[in-house]
């Protein structure tokens, strides 16, 4: 049998891939990039479930609509009254995670060798969604603020195939930074002299735990502004319940054929679910019980690196989210790193992933959220002794 | 913004467009493909959320993996025990609804281009999710009794870039019809000499009202069978939850990956309490109380045609599922027939949507599973009506 070329390019997942060996018992593991199930609002879900079921029957059940949960959207939607956006609820599609938007995104904008502009680095899983609609990327560095604007600007100028660019301007994955004010616009008043679709992925937005909240870059004011959120690391991942949100109505009936010819609607009981848990709970309350938390994490995390790393090495200090991007010493590479450290029982996922174009990078990705700040202290002494051998070496 | 080619090509589902007036208070819809919500285990299913939550905890809210939550597909590979097939749950990738094992099929096996097989008429979904995948579609006749054999051998014989060929065998959507014993075989014989997946899709198999058991054509025997099933029929379409079972490994490791770039992995919350309502529930009886429902509800919307539909007009008589396919007189279109059916308040879906195709046709489907008699016999009368006008008119 002959595959098709599109899933022969596919990387699968490395993270995925490495879950069997990180997810050991004995294994200290900032690899993964899961909530902290204390986070879980597990009781008030429940008495979303037996009230959602109770009030509504059989709705939750059947069939339904492939744009979402109409009372879902119009909460969603209200959400972004806070930015000052006004989002109706028809421009809202409810999607199975937000890693379908990506995908959907994919499918309907870009032919092969149609151009995407990624963050380097960038996540990976919109690496994988958008390389099965076997796009030519365009990797633009990725600086402590926000995308390099000069590069960006080069790039589109130079390249007019290019359809799409996509972003996390807030906690990015990997990185954890933020994007600054002042690149927030300077970005802004780039891409709106082109005909390309910007995209701000906000998962972690809502997770901010230091420092103002920022404007989004082309919502409330780009045509092609697509904003995507999800409820995966606010309420709970294990439903897959994000959205996708634009104002281009020709976009937007698009993206719902496309959803439609993937998986006909999202779950609805689980859109009944979240929309009763939202309405019967203090959901700011709940969120400011996981900004708390995940300072606490991020706070041990930096502190202990502070303590037991090099001083060679360099690592981001975020706002909000799940991520601490490390740079090792030039030449160091993470690949073999992780190798080391799996040794001793610490797992990370080294930088490679995230580029389109490296490898055997001397970045790598830790995550807090998941472990508690002794395992967190301990783990990353362990890495701290590593690194140390390493820089010996070196010198 | 230039859309991709691919979305430009895919059809919106007529079904779904066309649910704004069918679903209106005083319509009889015979239009949509919806289980009957009185077959819903509404009370069981919520002794299962409840149980798994106090049993499984953060597990039902957390990531989990994109194959699928093991004991469930440990009880799906057991379900294909009684047709003697030896299916291990490492051959089970659960799915978002089995539309999106089309759609992931579509994705890891067709190159623009590609041959892939469609009954005619066949499963509009399936058209829908297979044309992202811009493959060049060959319809072969469905006869009543499955593919036309010797039209199926001279396509396979002259196209050898045809990748895939997908059936329904059983309770065929949208013509009700069943593959014989016969026919299962002599596809066998044909499609065993390619190198073709062969797909088949049985969301209604359980559903037998009469008759007996059929073994699949390729399932057991073809290193590339591929079988897709789904809950939405007997328990829920609510949780979207189906499978995809291939013994070709090298074709799962795609199907994985594909599902992964999509939608990371399917709900995991519907998973634990589909698995949770399987292991403590009697299963078969539940499927036995549909099918007694079904069946009258069949024999009444086939009493009801013997009755007030002129002899000229001819339909099938399922042996279980949902459909019922109509045949008009040559020359009559049922979209007519549907924009005057409508103005009676009575809704069905026209043919064309489930043909490549072909325009104006003169067939059409009607669903008996979501009305009561009376409401058939009412809804059978009208359009009984309507047809003897059309014949006078004619004649």
């Amino acid at each position: 049998m002959q595959y098709s070329t599109k899933i022969l390019n596919t990387p699968s997942s490395f993270i995925r891939n490495i879950l069997k060996v990180t997810g050991e018992a004995d294994v200290i593991s900032f690899a993964g990039g899961l909530p902290n199930p204390i986070s879980f609002p597990t009781e008030q879900l429940q008495q979303a479930v037996n009230r959602s079921i109770e009030e509504q029957g059989t709705k939750l059940f059947q069939y339904s609509t492939t744009q979402g949960y109409e009372p879902l959207r119009e909460l969603i939607a209200a959400k972004y009254k806070k930015f000052g956006l006004d989002i109706h609820k028809d421009d809202v599609l409810i999607t199975t995670g937000s890693q379908q938007a990506l995908e959907l995104l994919g499918k309907v904008l870009i032919n092969p060798g149609d151009g995407v502009v990624m963050e380097a680095p960038g996540y990976l899983g919109a690496i994988q969604a958008f390389t099965l609609a076997e796009p030519e990327f365009f990797s633009i560095t990725l600086e402590e603020d926000g995308l390099d604007v000069e590069e960006l600007a080069a790039t589109l100028a130079a390249n007019p195939h290019i359809k799409m660019i996509y972003t996390v301007p807030n906690f990015h994955n990997p990185t954890g930074i933020t994007y600054s004010r002042e690149k927030r616009q300077a970005i802004y008043d780039v891409v709106k002299n082109y005909d390309v679709i910007l995209v701000e992925d906000d998962p972690y937005g809502e997770l901010r735990f230091r420092g103002e909240s920022l404007p989004y870059m082309g919502g409330g004011r780009l045509e092609n502004s697509v904003l995507l959120g999800s409820f995966s690391k606010t309420v709970t991942p294990g439903m897959r319940i994000g959205w996708f949100v634009t104002k281009n109505k020709e976009l937007m009936g698009y993206m719902e054929t496309a959803k439609q010819a993937t998986d006909l609607h999202t779950n609805i009981f689980s859109q009944y679910v979240i929309h009763d848990y939202l309405s019967h709970n203090a959901y700011e309350e709940h969120v400011e019980k996981i900004i708390s938390l995940y300072r606490e994490q991020a706070d041990c995390m930096i502190a202990a690196m502070e303590k037991y790393f090099p001083d060679t090495v360099k690592f981001t200090k975020p706002e909000g989210g799940m991520f601490i991007w490390v740079t090792l010493e030039e030449g160091v590479s993470a690949l073999q790193l992780f190798d080391q450290a799996m040794e001793q029982k610490v797992a990370f996922v080294p930088g490679d992933p995230f580029y389109t174009n490296a490898e055997n990078i001397n970045t790598l990705r830790l995550n807090y959220t998941n472990s508690t700040p002794e395992v967190i202290e301990e783990g990353i002494r362990r890495l701290g002794a590593l690194l140390h051998q390493t820089s010996a070496v070196k010198a």
